[in-house]
């Protein structure tokens, strides 16, 4: 088998049998093929994608490059959530405690902010003392005593994905949904799960821009877990304007613990609700949706998600006060006003905008090199279709120096849409896909 | 500048200016960017294409990358001939020495065999003693001397053409118009020349399958020409069926020298004396085609173009007399005879079957490593078009030993369709495009 010969088929639309994807992925872990072969190659499958099969074949060959992760051991059914990222997108951290708190375990693998996209990890960082490190026994021994562990891709579970990820992004071929569906599921079916509840963003805020596209993605992953053997489910869910009021990484804890106290926004704890929902659903704790849709409001009404965030905060070594005290999270120094120069409705907030601009001024990375600035971000003041008089403010900035201020404050003014009569609503969650 | 952003503009279709484009050239060239980045930009290039004013950029820097060939001191128009490539194409081994009798300086650099295809230096390697690896004095001296000089491409030209090949070579980006294009043009316009006759093949045996693509990548060749003040025209001609009889190093060598003597094939006299006139024209010999194409005929006719390439070949270290005795060439030990299922026409012969038989039993090379067998090859005894007997002979495999024999006689055999009726006669000279 020549490399040179396989990429020019795939270059040529061609599919290429499951034993050639496999020869591919394992040569190339092995460095047995050269990274200048393997980019023209994933540069081809962005133009000419590629079949369930060939997913398949390379979702299974990434598996088998590293150790499964066996939770065997630990009893109650092991339910995953995993979004595809978006601005605002604190959902994680409310639908994971509340299905932890209805009986799911949930072994959550979570990656960090990129772009204009935020990252659970970064935001849990934010809590002073919070390890995302674990080692396996640690991380399975807070899954069993809690319910619900986070921890960061390690080196073991799929090593062949973890090398090829970081080739996509050095070469732009990170937006394929061939291969952004083969990253996601190895990853989750080395896990070994029983369930999992996939939130496929799309809109300007999203990696997906068209419904379309995410509806692909979707069937895509539920048709590979389903061949697993795997019970899944995706949500597409809106991503237009970011989710919640918060961007940036205190802040969004700070917003999930309002969520969780019953007092968040409409929105978010729709979708929150939703996806802690479909996450006890699958792990077989309730009969029917209705009846798991029941247990997560109970969950998020009697304050138990909230608990359980707490306990999954001191587990992994954090201080669990910081959803009461938010003066013990990192604080921004400065707050900067952002006022509608009109009347009129919000018609859009370009959310891809918004999150750029967050991360501008340190909330998130251009690089995977960057640090992040904790305390910084974006508070919306508003939400697409509210009316609003002329020097309304729209949002504040909360930063911690002046660098790139200033451009990032007229990036945000730009992300509003202001128009004379209401937009037509968007529904939140736009279509389920199992 | 981030190279990734500029393989994602180029992946998204948008244009790149070019200094982006003489950035990415430089840093690739100094080492700056890994290869990896670059073959995923190639890629991206092979499906987006360049636009006229990028690959402008790109054969500007590549020429920059090395250092420019100053014929400046040898008297004479310097016009060079270049073919796309094609099977039993022996063209430039006619066409150059009939030129030089006429009075053009002919300085050529040539390539090797790749896949089916032949390569001018291979065939010239057959003749006992024949250098390719002359230095540039030496070179300037025999142009200078004999009016026609023959060399593989240096080093110091073009170097980041030749490691941009490379790269193309080993990640199925070569049939890139816009690359290919790039590359010919930049060691063409590298040599400082008066003139150029491109010879851009079309059909089953050449790079370019479709009219439409030879006809675009001969556009984009006379358009970089014109830009640089490089007087250029380029024929697009047939290679549906191989050019003249010969195929293979030595065999090809007896057929330019029984074509020289005014008794070759038909085909190939006519495309060679065009192509020779051509350069007789564009190097300002004679004022009109019609009396460079008079020029040319002469020069085949009186032998002058056959003294010439002799004393080319005497130049070079190689023994003259091959031309008259062919056993002073390597022969082939057997002869497979191929015949004829049934009788009737002969409506097609797969060129890149016939080139891709020929180098299975040694003409060719595979990879770049592989060594030549000069000895091997195939004549072929027909042409498209002729009328046969059921067993009539075919063509012949000229072997010396009987590796993949089989398998290359069976493919030679397929090569060939006949059918009850005649089949439409079909131009050899198929557009000129200046």
């Amino acid at each position: 088998m020549r490399t040179v010969d396989l990429i020019q088929r795939k270059r040529n639309g061609e599919e290429l049998s499951p034993e050639e994807i496999t020869w591919l992925v394992d040569s190339y872990t092995r460095g047995e093929i050269p990274d200048y072969q393997i980019s023209a190659f994933l540069m081809a499958v962005y133009f000419q994608s590629m079949t369930d099969l060939e997913v398949g074949a390379m979702v299974e060959s990434m598996i088998a490059s590293g150790e499964r992760m066996d939770l065997s051991a630990i009893p109650g059914p092991k339910v995953d959530k995993h979004s595809t990222g978006g601005v605002g997108d604190k959902t994680s951290l409310i639908s994971a405690p509340l299905a932890a708190a209805a009986g799911v375990k949930v072994p959550m693998i979570s990656g960090r902010a990129l772009g204009h996209t935020g990252g659970t990890l970064d935001k849990l960082e934010s809590i002073p003392g919070f390890r995302t490190n674990l080692s396996t026994d640690e991380f399975k021994e807070v899954l069993d005593k809690v319910g619900y562990a986070v921890v960061g891709q390690s080196d073991t579970l799929t090593p062949a994905d973890g090398k090829l990820y970081a080739l996509r992004d050095a070469t732009a071929t990170v937006e394929s949904i061939a291969l952004i569906a083969a990253s996601i599921m190895s990853k989750k079916l080395a896990m070994g799960l029983d369930g999992l509840v996939l939130d496929v963003k799309v809109g300007s805020g999203a990696f997906m821009k068209r419904q379309v596209d995410a509806r692909k993605l979707a069937q895509l992953m539920t048709t590979i877990a389903r061949r697993a053997g795997l019970r899944a489910q995706a949500l597409i869910t809106d991503m237009t304007q970011p989710l919640g009021y918060a961007i940036g990484n205190a802040l969004e804890i700070m917003e999930v613990s309002q969520t969780l106290q019953f007092s968040g926004p409409e929105d978010l704890t729709r979708i929150s609700l939703e996806l802690a929902a479909r996450m006890i659903y699958l792990g077989k704790v309730a009969a029917t949706l209705e009846e798991a849709r029941d247990i997560a409001a109970a969950k998020l009404r009697d304050g138990s998600g909230y608990q359980k965030l707490k306990e999954t905060i001191a587990a992994q070594g954090g201080n669990p006060q910081v959803l009461d005290r938010f003066d013990l999270l990192p604080n921004a120094s400065g707050a900067l006003e952002i006022n509608s120069p009109r009347g009129g409705y919000i018609s859009a907030i370009d959310a891809e905008e918004i999150g750029l601009a967050s991360s501008m001024i340190g909330a998130g990375r251009d690089t995977k090199e960057d640090s992040i600035d904790p305390a910084v971000g974006v508070i919306l003041e508003v939400k697409t279709g509210q009316k609003i008089e002329a020097g309304a403010v729209l949002c504040r900035l909360y930063f911690t120096n002046e660098d790139r201020l200033a451009e990032a404050a007229e990036r945000v003014e730009d992300a509003f849409r202001i128009s004379t009569s209401a937009p037509e609503p968007r529904e939140l969650i736009l279509e389920v896909v199992s």
